[in-house]
């Protein structure tokens, strides 16, 4: 029996603005009868709040404290390894504010950095990537908030974190050391820490296979694959990724996992 | 006999505003003799007409058509290959410039760009990222004026159009597919058709081994090496590339090659 439930929220609870089917009913059952539950994004762009309010909107009641974002698993990391210390975001305002909230000092001083957060930034310039261009050639260390090479949007897709970490990568010469978002273990640590269960009593929901289904076999965690977002089941045949169970949709959660919730909406 | 010279800039001719010892005799001997002669780059932020003019200050008079740089060689390898297609420079004006003279043309206009030309640029922000990735995935070709991690200045160095390309490379995926500036096959060209004398019959001199001499190696060109700039004698024991001659300073050229040139300054 699971006590934990991990969601991935584009793709899988949502998509842009609109609910995927059975999120919500599902979602409040499993509130409902006192399972933990939080919800990952590898997005840097938003407060945690900001997913809070979005999922309040949508029908789902949750605390901010059941958001876990590549922005605040950076902050928790650094938190919990190295708090204190000197970091240079190359990242926008939220990213900032969580690794302020999370004891973090800023500058962009190279001879005091002592790590550059490389992230998803529209702001991104000349001038940032020289900043960390000396900060790491004066030592700093070379971390990023998530792994993405481009961001869903209405029309299309845009770059995304991938871009800052391949500049930075490409003028010291060095590989990015360490990223937070997925399928980083550190996300799973954070997610579980928040769950405050054990790996093996959890269940991953994502609809990516290369990084929610990676994540979860990779850390000892069921997973299930929802078929409502990027992955068909022609890539799933096609994959070595497997997941544990595969869900034409969140309806089908708790009949599949024996939860002994009520199915249907 | 050689009939042509190669001579790099930046470390053999000179270094900041320095002539390295014996540039200007050897240099002028060769001139006055009547061998062709034509100076390298690969730094794209200035005209071809800002180094003649440099060149001509340091006291070696030379014309604007033996300057070969990163730019004008992309330049002159777009137009005889690809006239009149439109082109998006991720770079500075004396890039743009040089692709305009070629006759290409400029477009920011993902569904018309034919290629993307990646350079050093001091202006790189992420709405050019976004256009270079959007027309890349939209079927643009990918070429970079030059490979180079860093450029030198006064109290250190700066990053490079490694930069521009490795931001492009991590959002799109794809490898920069052509680099034109040293040690690339087409800068070799561009030289060598300046000249317009055969590879074997030219010497190619220059102070770095993964650029200059590797690129004369790789094509059939004389080279040497000169130990005025970021090369030791340490250095080059360790390395795999070897020069065919090893030149303290420029004054050893003549005698090395037995140009039948006077010796001395």
């Amino acid at each position: 029996m699971k006590k934990g439930f991990i969601f991935d929220l584009d793709g899988t609870v949502y998509r842009s603005d609109e609910l995927m089917p059975g999120a919500r009913s599902v979602i409040t059952k499993l509130d409902v009868q006192g399972f933990g539950i939080v919800f990952l994004s590898n997005k840097p762009l938003h407060s945690r709040q900001y997913y809070a309010d979005n999922l309040d909107q949508l029908g789902i009641p949750v605390d901010v404290n059941q958001i876990v974002t590549s922005s605040y698993v950076m902050g928790y990391h650094l938190s919990e390894t190295d708090k204190g210390a000197t970091v240079y975001p190359v990242g926008e305002e939220p990213l900032v504010r969580e690794l302020k909230g999370s004891g973090m000092v800023i500058s962009e001083d190279p001879e005091e950095i002592d790590y550059v957060v490389a992230s998803f930034d529209r702001n991104f310039h000349y001038d940032k990537l020289n900043i960390a261009f000396q900060a790491i050639m004066n030592g700093a260390r070379f971390i990023a908030t998530n792994p993405d090479r481009t961001c869903p949007v209405k029309n299309g897709e845009v770059p995304d974190a991938a871009g800052m970490i391949g500049a930075i990568e490409g003028v010291t010469g060095k590989k990015v050391e360490l990223v937070a978002g997925k399928p980083s273990k550190l996300m799973v640590k954070a997610a579980i820490d928040r769950l405050d269960v054990e790996p093996e009593d959890c269940l991953l929901v994502g609809d990516r296979l290369e990084t929610d289904i990676k994540m979860g076999n990779d850390h000892g965690i069921t997973t299930a694959l929802v078929l409502t977002g990027v992955t068909s089941r022609e890539d799933l045949a096609g994959s070595s990724i497997k997941p544990t169970y595969v869900l034409e949709n969140l309806y089908q959660l708790p009949e599949k996992l024996d939860l002994g919730l009520e199915t249907g909406s």
